[in-house]
């Protein structure tokens, strides 16, 4: 009942896009968002009269954009651009992301600028709302709308694509039939409409920056376990310091912090603290404030994406044109999309290093490689693994939007590689939760090492649902599986949620 | 008279910068912003008293913070700390960027936290407005706090340094003694209050900032010459779809576009104008409004850098504390810096691929090359230059942010490169002179090609200054003293001004 | 009978691992290196019963060298030692890559300066010839020694890890004791005998090396259907010219294009012809001829790698010493694998362009897009497909090396990440598989569509190959099944040697 | 006398460069070899009277190759053709530069497939051997022939270019009047003769070939000297080592080493050593080896660019043929100077460890930052310095031969971006003397904190040296001052001779 979604083209979030790709809410379409997108469909027939070349519609794509494409050839024309745009390469994308790339699409279609059959707009909605979910694959697109891929939505459609159902990956002229769901048939600009747009970058890109979303609260969360397990010093976060720095990313960041790390041992007075711990504790809160930055930069820019025209040609209805455009360009927001992936190398580099002080008794005052005695090898070569993996992180930030070629007898000669570079990012943030992982087990173990030691409440939380999947290491055992056991956990949304709800 | 800044640490900009770097504007201190800063001094004497060890003032710093100082040891440990950090690496600053650096400095002194001599503070006014600038190496630091490059500011200070005095480079002490200018004795907390600072990125950062401010400005004009010369297609600058996708920064482009095209023949109807242009042309409005988005994430946190205090330790007047910190940690800035290198080779490839266009007969129906006559070989072997440009901004582009070490016994672990960063990207920004100067030289051949063709009102200011300085291409001549004309006139910021100052 | 390799430390090939690895030969231990292996076993004991402090041997490892280990403790430590340094990350590697790494491992050990116990040899040799392949997984190692994979062997060979074994993946335990094989009981320098080696990478390695030499061969023979297709200029393919410039690998690959090309029209006269082909085709030779001796390079340093010690401590027999050393260091060979990365993105960018050309009537004279009829889209779309993966072939040409940490207590301070140039080497030539299966399509294409058109030998038994799998393009279709067989044709051995075996 | 190298096109190295471009040393064409050009240019002429369109010689050049030049105007082509590609950017080539430029194209000219004039051939011997020199800018070429600068050569030899001569940069025709030396006269084909080379890119990578030579040496002895300075194990420097693991790069390196070291104090046992040595130490052999392997992959492939044709269309005497080809295509070597930074960037790291360690009384328990007693501050901050250096050499490191444009009309759609990728691995190397200066300075500071020690018979000859310019850091000092001494010290070429001369 609660669980749906009513979109309108102009209130679609990151949120609301990963509650339905992947907590399955259903979606509606606001009724005054299909009235516009019926008056779109009624002026594209009204153009079709008229004999203005547009892009796409009456012409060919590309560089076949001198050729005419005539009224009774419409549903061949828009058939044969599906076929010759399906074209993406493996690995397919999951169902959830999938789902996120429909609704992407469907909320474009509902500005009102596209002049979409009607019938396709409604195929979307209920393609989500039955869970029949087209594949597609995620590579072979430039990003300059991902033609070459979401053609495929375009060909189960039509049914001689694929979907997942139920479980399953069937063909969807089969499902269809089963259901009893009528097929599309193509008219005029419905090609275009289906495969002219970046719902494949938008709809992954969407539930990446959910990713990091929590990942920030949860860098925030290993920060202070680590700080415990350090017994660091706290002089670096009374609020009076950023009230004179200002930096409003840092200031989230500090509130979190201040929040788990309330009641802690920590902000006992200790005159053999060091003056200044390493950097890597020190500036731990201006490093995850400096990505809240970097993400809100991001988040802004791609807002405007989920909730505007894409299109091209771009249907202007209270204007009564049909206008050639580039309003498909990401670069806009796929610059926040590189950014975040520099912005995240340092998160990555920070949280290495405080791994690697905590297993250094120069630093704790606990034994070496945090090992609870002498015969057993403890935390040591461990270190290879979370640089290592910190080593792909900074090969992954490297960017890419600006390598491409001009193509299409040399009329396409901008793109911004926008599902590569989300693909990155993808990757760097599933690296992330390793890094993580890994250093909220060295904190724990820390912590285990500290007698007297009274954690801070958010601290103590997850320092519980830690140790009930990942037992203290006291004897010498295969690490691989605690480090798959770490990562599972602080991927999971339920782990930042607990920790953080605490008063 | 009118050409003074008042500078209080609170309301510093990159435009008064400019003033005060490049066009030798003096500046005055607050009068409220001189006592907090005397009140800060004050308080550090108390603390003096005290024995709660602070860092870098009554202790070492960095691995040394262990180590303390005692009261009669001030001056002289604070001279060897200027001696010890002065480390740079040549090239050296220019003067102007060595203005920018004192003001940058000066400025957040005044916001209280630094409890510096209130002496060094009147030395870094006198030195900007007797025009007594130090030398400052460039390279060497790893921008967290440049103060291995800062120190050599310390060095003039107390007489050992050098200084740029009336167009010579001199001894500071010499030229001291020559005006009555007393020397620095240094204090407690002195030689920190003078390193521990990212003034070095900072002031050349803002003057970075402020030619980029300028060159998003050329962008839009040398986008229109082309699109003049190329007698291109204006559907992509209808008002509307700017309404339907709703990007600012775009916004702010168009508006330009707008102005400088008024009433050019490039609105006149022509069906034989293909449906849609190539996409560098099409989406120009696009790219730079990107740039400019990418341009406001990045000044908007760079302005609080300039506005708070970067101190560390970092003294809070109101608690009556004296803080370890991180509050130099330039991450939150330096991001935007990266972004905009990457952001700009955009614009470099769009501005590469529109001068292609222009030399291509199918797109201009103009002559190959725009050579007016068969036995000349025109502008053909340059697109080697251009495009070699842009490799280099490609490479520049990557970041370098994240790698550095961990140093000083593996204390400081965290570091940003900023100098470099901001280094890259002048040279980024250097090379878009050179590209989008001789895609000008393009358009105006282009233009000149054209018969019965009337410029916009910028685009015909903007062709004069041009033609002005280099003549119509009728004859082979060597190209590399155009291209260097042209280099100097978009550099100017009278170009632009003129152009834009239409109506 | 035949299909047994016998190796002996010192004559192992990349031939003979591929041949073992994935054609799955079996493999005998010459008996003199057998025998050298004994009498290394029989020294460590000599030298456990002297007190001179050996690395890892009688001593901890890493940052605990300092730790004295006892004799009784051998085998507990031995096992801890495993234990702890089982860190691996997936994904896993495939049964042919673990059959790989136990060849390159079970070589070195051969050598004879590991002092490793017999029965751990013995062990490799049997796991390769029963086909029981621990599983390893691909991450986590900085390449200093792949000491936290290879210790997934060693937790299979305790009885603990994990096997694939007839199809499934086991316990390895329950599969020794199913078939009664005995389990091996570590003792003095086994742990380190196990972890301490780059079987990891070089076993993928040797691999993809075997991938690459196949991929030279494939280079020269899509470069030469392409040229038939474009019907181009043969000018720059003669002899002569070879001569005067003397590039080894470019006149290997000239034998290659000339023998492909035999009695081709491609060599008949033709004023029409321009006087140049684009140098995507005119440089065809140089470029594939460069990889080659990129190729040469790296294999040569490589083979060294494949025979030589890679132990620390290493033991010299004959001088009865057991020294600590570098010879794990793979910095030799692993600049040519990150070398050979660069160098295959120029062949991706040459196939990129060429596959261009073909589709523009400037420079075939045939129908835009290799469309044979006007209301065909063809291959249009298709570009932006090929060209992206050129855009991730690119970004994971960036080296990644010289990207590490220092690690355990600041000992281990240099790296290579070995494992991880190899993978995304891997990732570079995958995708070239996809490239040049895409260009040899559009040849195919392009051929068809000429007629009085003889193929050179070469050509005709490819065109044949592909035309059997992938029709001729005249009506419109989903593209993707079509690259997808392109891909699997190409990357199939067969379909080189067949094109290559002609005379 | 003696100070002549004679050249014949096939016997020119890089040692012979630097002779004549560094030392002045006179060049002599082999007569011989002078009679092949001659041959070529009278071959020139009777093609001339045959109507075969010949690219650039009878037809245009570049995408204007469609275009046919008539014998009558050859003059008036050849000099618009030089003017059309003087498209230089600044900075210009030092002299020295330009006479190993000059020096590279005259070698290739005599291989005899160029065609070119004996006057023009004889003129650039001529201006060598007076040390008359053409600015020739530095930037501007994509390397696939430096047409763009070269061409600035050209305007020099037609008197309107500018020249170096007797310390002064003049005009060429004012110079040429005055020491009566003839301008030249372009006939057919001489403007292609004179631009289409690679020599830019070799002149300057001869150069920088040569300084790497010497850095090899160079780091091999600031090894030793740390090494001393650490009174580290030299365990991993038995020769034994080298016998199994045979890697000819580090046998030389080693060789190096053990007679620098020889008789040395760190040769003479002693139990209180750790086991092994930081990867820094203990690897440094191995590194410094595979840089001399990749030096030799590099030097190989240059070597046959220096004596090879680089023509195009090349000369084919003896087959009377005169061929449109590739011969100017550079990517066999440079990627071998691609390959030689990401090298470099292993020395780079592997001397800002030792470095580091040297300052660590943890690893020479000597004071800490080397600092002789507790008020001075020593070499702490310094490491800021030589790590930033490293991260411009990981930043330069990074490629970008594969980034080019297609050019021409979609004709020249490959480069390699030589001269870019030459300067910056010299930029590469300049660092390297900055960081092994540093690293240099600080071993002789522990070795001079060190008593009864005896250095090894090379780094004595190596620490008077440095000691005779840098003294014992007993006070804190301005240190930039020392690092600017070293850095030159260890440039030079004397240095690194003395050192290796003792026996």
């Amino acid at each position: 009942m609660t669980n749906i979604i009513v979109i309108n083209g102009e209130n679609l979030t990151i949120d609301k896009i990963e509650k339905v790709a992947r907590y399955n809410y259903k979606v509606e379409i606001a009724k005054e968002a299909l009235d516009k997108v019926k008056r779109g469909r009624e002026k594209i027939f009204e153009l079709v009269d008229s004999d203005v070349p547009v892009y796409g519609f009456n012409t060919g794509v590309g560089w076949n954009k001198d050729k005419k494409v005539f009224k009774d050839f419409f549903n061949k024309y828009n058939t044969n651009l599906i076929y010759s745009h399906s074209l993406g390469i493996e690995p397919y994308c999951t169902k959830q992301e999938g789902r996120a790339i429909l609704l992407a699409r469907l909320n474009t279609f509902l500005v009102g600028c596209t002049g979409v059959a009607v019938e396709i707009v409604e195929m979307y909605e209920n393609l989500l709302n039955l869970d029949i979910i087209p594949l597609i694959p995620k590579r072979g697109s430039v990003g300059e709308g991902d033609i070459t891929n979401l053609s495929h939505i375009g060909l189960a459609l039509i049914g001689e694509g694929e979907v997942y159902y139920n479980n399953e990956v069937r063909n969807s002229k089969e499902v269809f039939d089963e259901i009893k769901l009528e097929m599309i048939n193509l008219g005029p600009k419905d090609g275009l409409a289906i495969v002219s747009s970046n719902a494949l970058a938008v709809g992954m890109g969407a539930l990446v920056l959910k990713d990091i979303e929590r990942l920030l609260n949860l860098a925030d969360i290993v920060y202070c376990l680590s700080l415990e397990g350090l017994n660091g010093n706290t002089s670096p976060l009374e609020m009076g310091l950023y009230d004179v720095r200002n930096y409003m990313g840092q200031k989230i960041s500090l509130k979190n912090v201040t929040k788990i790390l309330k009641n802690s041992s920590i902000y006992n007075h200790d005159w053999k603290k060091p003056v200044q711990d390493p950097l890597c504790f020190r500036g731990s809160v201006q490093v995850n404030g400096a990505i809240r930055d970097a993400f809100k930069y991001c988040l802004e820019l791609f807002n405007i994406q989920l909730n505007s025209s894409e299109d091209n040609p771009c249907l202007l209805l209270e204007e009564n044109k049909l206008l050639s455009c580039s309003n498909y360009e990401a670069i806009s927001w796929v610059l926040g999309f590189e950014n975040l992936g520099i912005a995240l190398s340092h998160l990555s580099k920070n949280s290495c290093y405080r791994t690697i002080k905590l297993s250094n008794p120069e630093f704790t005052k606990l034994p070496r490689f945090l090992s609870p005695k002498d015969n057993v090898l403890g935390y040591a070569t461990i270190q290879k693994v979370f640089t290592s993996l910190d080593t792909e992180i900074r090969h992954l930030s490297n960017p890419a939007t600006a390598d491409f070629y001009s193509l299409a007898g040399e009329i396409e000669d901008h793109a911004n590689n926008t599902p590569y570079i989300i693909q990155k990012l993808s990757k760097i943030v599933d690296n992330m939760y390793y890094i993580l992982g890994i250093e909220a087990m060295h904190a724990v173990q820390a912590i285990d090492l500290r007698s007297d030691y009274i954690l801070g409440e958010g601290s103590r939380v997850a320092y519980n649902r830690i140790r009930a999947v990942v037992p203290f290491y006291g004897e010498d055992r295969p690490i691989y599986r605690d480090i798959k056991i770490m990562y599972e956990l602080v991927k999971s949304e339920i782990f930042i949620k607990e920790v953080l709800s605490i008063n």
